[in-house]
C-alpha cells in the first residue's frame, strides 16, 4: 500500500513554514510498511486543491489531508474532498454538540460559523479532536481511504493516535513490527556506515536507518513480519551483529540523550560532576542541566573564558604551570578539571579548552583544536581533538565529545 | 507570475528530511513578487515525476525542479523534463569538460557515468555548478521557464545567485524591492501583533511578515514598486510608524542576534560582563560566547547550581543573606550578579536564579518563576519573571530575557 499526503493552507507556502505534520505521518506510516510516494502543499485555492485530491485518489490507496478544517471560508478541505468524490456535505448536529462542548471547556463561546466544521462528507466517520475544535474525517473509498486531519501538530498527533492508527492497521496486511534503537557517540557518520554496512546491507528486513547530527548518530532497525516472535528474532539477529561492531560506542538503547545517560551513570557511581569551560562558554553545563533532576549529580562550574579566570580557578602554583603550558594544552585541561571538581565539591571534573575560531588559531593549535580532560580522585582521562567546521560546530562537537569522554571515563572506573 | 517547486528524490520522502531548498527558493521568489502556489516532493519514479512536471507546466509560469541531477540511473529529473516537454536530450562535450575540470579541482577522477550529467534538454541553457558536479539547466518555454537545480543546499543557493536570479528578474515585470528588518525582544507575538496590526494592515504594500521564536520576534517589511525611490519612501513611511510603536523593544535593525547587539553595546560602553547562572546552567554564557570575538567583552562566569556554590560565590556574610532570602529571590539574584562581576573582574554582572521545573515549584515560586539581576558599580536592575512552558522553554526564555535586561540596563546607563 502507498500513501500520499496533502498539506492545505497558503501559510504553509511561506519561506518560514515547515510541514512537520507530514514528517510525523511518514514515520507512523513507514512503521507499518506503508510508503509515502508523493507529498505536496497546496494553498487556499479551491480548484487546485480539488484537482490535487482527484489525482491523489486515482493513484494512492491512502490519501491524508492536513489542515484547512477551520470554520472560515478559507478552510476548503471539506468542500474540496466532497467535490473530488462527487458527494455532498451534510450538517451533523451530534458533531456540532461536540464542538460546542469543546468550546465550553476552553471557556469560549461557539460561533455560528463553527457549524461549517460540523459538515460531514457523505459516507465519512468523524474523528474527535480532543485538543482543538476541528473534527477530522475518515472516508472509506473503493480504492482505500481518505483521511482529513487538523493542521496544528498537537491536534494532529493526538487524533492520529486516538482515532486513526487502529483504523489504518485494520486495513493493512497483518504485520508485527519489532525495533532496535541505538544512539552512538565518538565516530562520524561515514565511519559508522562503513563499519556496519557490510552487515545491515545483507538484510532488506529489518530496514536500517542511520540519522546523524553533530557527533551524535542514531541507528534504527525495524523488522516487520506477520508473526511477532519471528520479527523479534529477526531484529535480534541483526541487532546482535550491529552491537558487536559498535561496542561501547553505543551509549543508549532507548533513545536517552547522552547527558541523561551520563547522569544515570553518575548516580550509579554515587558520583557528582562539575565543569570548567573555556571555548564552549557554558554549553556543557547547559547540556548537563537539560535533564530534569540534574541537581542529583551536577554541582555547577566555572566559565573561564580569560587566562586570568583560568589561573584564579586553579590557584597560584598551578596558574604558573598554565602560563608555561599555554591555555590550549593537556596540562591546562587537566588542572582545570581537577580544580573544578575540588572547588565545587564534586567527585568528577570535566574541562574544555580550545580554539573555536574563526580567529585565534596558531600553527600549533589551529582553529578546531580542543583539549578535554576528565579528572577524578582515581584517574585522569584527557584527549586532544581537532574538530571540523565553523565556530558553532566546533563548540557543539566539543560539548558532545566532553560528555562522551566523561562516559568513557566512568565506564573505565567501573571495570 | 506564479511558481511551482518540485523536489525530486525518494530520500526526501523519509520522516527525517526537510525540503529546505523550497524554503530558500520561496523567499527568493517572494522578494520579486512571485508567489509559490504549489510545491511537492516526488520519489525516484519516472512516470509519476513526468506526470507531475506535465501538470506543473500547464498551470505555472515558473517551474523549478530541485535534485535528481546526479550521474546514476536513479537521477531522473533530466529525462522526465525532456519527456514531459516531448524533446530529446543531447550530449554536450563542453558541459562534460566543465564537469571533468570540477572533478580535477576536487582531486577526483571523472567517471563514464558523469556523461549523463552533460546531457542537455534540447533548447536548454546550462547553469554552471561552482560547488559541485551537477550542472543545472534553464529552459524557456512558451508559457514561461523550467529551471533544473541541484539538490544540495550549498550548490543550489550558489547556482541560484550566480546563474538564475538575473535571468529570472529579466523575465519579470520591472520592480524595485526595499525592506526593513526589525528584531524585537521583551514581548510575546500576540502582544506585538495587537500593537502594530492597526498600522501595518492599512498597507498591502509593503508586505509585513512577523516571525516568532521563544522571546525573539522578527518583523519584516517589504515594499515593491517599479521606482526604487518610491519603494524606499513607502517602506520608510510604514517603518517609522512601526518603530514608533515598538520603541526600544527593537534591539536590531540589521538581523544581528541579541547577544551580538549586547556585545556591541558593551564595547561602546567600554564595559565587560560576567555571569552567574543557576537554573540555566550555562545557557547564558553559551549564548554570549556564540559571537566571534566575544573575548573583547565577556570575562566568564559561575554555574552555581547548588546552594553551596551560590554561597561560595558571594562570600560568608552575603551567603547568610541568601540563606534567609531563599535562592529564588531578588536579593539572591542581585548578590550573585554583583559577586560574578567582582570575582571575574568585569564591570557588569548578570545573574539568573529560578525554577525551571518540572519539579521544585512552591506556592511562592511556582515552576517558571525566575529572578534576573544586572549589576554594575552605578546601578542594579532586577526583575521577576514568570515564564510559561516546559523546562527547556523556561530556560531558553530566561537566557533570552537576561540578555534583554542587560541591554536595557546599558540603555539606561547611557542616557
Amino acid at each position: 500500500m502507498n500513501a500520499e499526503i496533502i498539506a492545505v493552507g497558503s501559510e504553509m507556502l511561506t519561506p518560514q513554514r515547515i510541514d512537520t505534520d507530514s514528517l510525523y505521518l511518514t514515520d507512523q506510516l513507514n512503521a507499518y510498511g506503508v510508503e509515502v510516494t508523493f507529498k505536496c502543499i497546496v494553498g487556499d485555492d479551491r480548484a487546485l486543491l480539488t484537482d490535487t485530491i482527484r489525482l491523489a485518489i486515482t493513484r494512492s490507496q491512502i490519501v491524508i489531508l492536513t489542515g484547512g478544517l477551520g470554520p472560515t471560508e478559507d478552510d476548503l478541505t471539506r468542500d474540496a474532498v466532497a467535490q473530488a468524490l462527487g458527494v455532498q456535505l451534510t450538517y451533523q448536529p451530534e458533531v456540532f454538540d461536540n464542538i460546542a462542548a469543546m468550546f465550553g471547556r476552553l471557556g469560549r463561546k461557539v460561533a455560528e460559523n463553527n457549524k461549517r466544521q460540523a459538515m460531514l462528507i457523505d459516507g465519512a466517520e468523524w474523528l474527535e479532536n480532543t485538543h482543538g475544535t476541528a473534527p477530522g474525517q475518515w472516508i472509506r473509498t473503493k480504492r482505500g481511504v481518505i483521511i482529513l486531519l487538523p493542521g496544528p501538530p498537537k491536534e494532529l498527533t493526538n487524533m492520529y493516535e486516538r482515532e486513526v492508527r487502529e483504523r489504518l492497521v485494520a486495513l493493512l496486511p497483518k504485520q508485527s513490527l519489532r525495533t532496535r534503537w541505538y544512539r552512538v557517540a565518538g565516530m562520524g557518520e561515514s565511519d559508522l556506515d562503513q563499519l556496519i554496512a557490510p552487515v545491515y546491507t545483507r538484510y532488506t528486513n529489518p530496514v536500517t536507518t542511520i540519522l546523524a547530527k553533530a557527533g551524535d548518530i542514531e541507528v534504527h532497525l525495524r523488522a516487520r513480519l506477520e508473526d511477532a516472535e519471528a520479527a523479534e528474532a529477526l531484529v535480534h539477529e541483526l541487532g546482535l551483529q550491529v552491537e558487536d561492531l559498535l561496542g561501547d560506542r553505543i551509549y543508549s538503547r532507548n533513545g536517552d540523550p547522552l547527558e541523561k545517560t551520563v547522569g544515570l551513570m553518575l548516580v550509579e557511581h554515587h558520583a557528582t560532576v562539575a565543569v570548567a569551560e573555556s571555548c564552549t562558554g557554558g554549553l556543557l553545563g547547559a547540556r548537563l542541566t537539560e535533564t530534569p533532576g540534574a541537581s542529583d549529580w551536577f554541582r555547577g562550574g566555572y566559565i573561564v573564558y580569560t587566562v586570568d579566570l583560568k589561573k584564579a580557578l586553579v590557584g597560584k602554583a598551578a596558574g604558573e604551570q598554565i602560563q608555561t603550558a599555554g591555555t590550549v594544552s593537556e596540562l591546562t585541561a587537566t588542572l582545570l578539571a581537577k580544580a573544578a571538581a575540588e572547588r565545587a565539591g564534586a567527585t568528577h571534573g570535566v574541562a574544555i579548552t580550545g580554539v573555536a575560531g574563526p580567529e585565534g588559531g596558531t600553527e600549533e593549535n589551529p582553529v578546531g583544536t580542543v583539549w578535554i580532560a576528565v579528572a577524578s580522585k582515581q584517574s585522569v582521562t584527557s584527549r586532544r581533538y581537532r574538530f571540523p567546521g565553523d565556530r558553532s560546530r566546533v563548540r557543539t562537537l566539543a560539548a558532545q565529545s566532553s560528555l562522551d569522554l566523561l562516559r568513557r571515563h566512568l565506564l573505565g572506573e567501573k571495570g
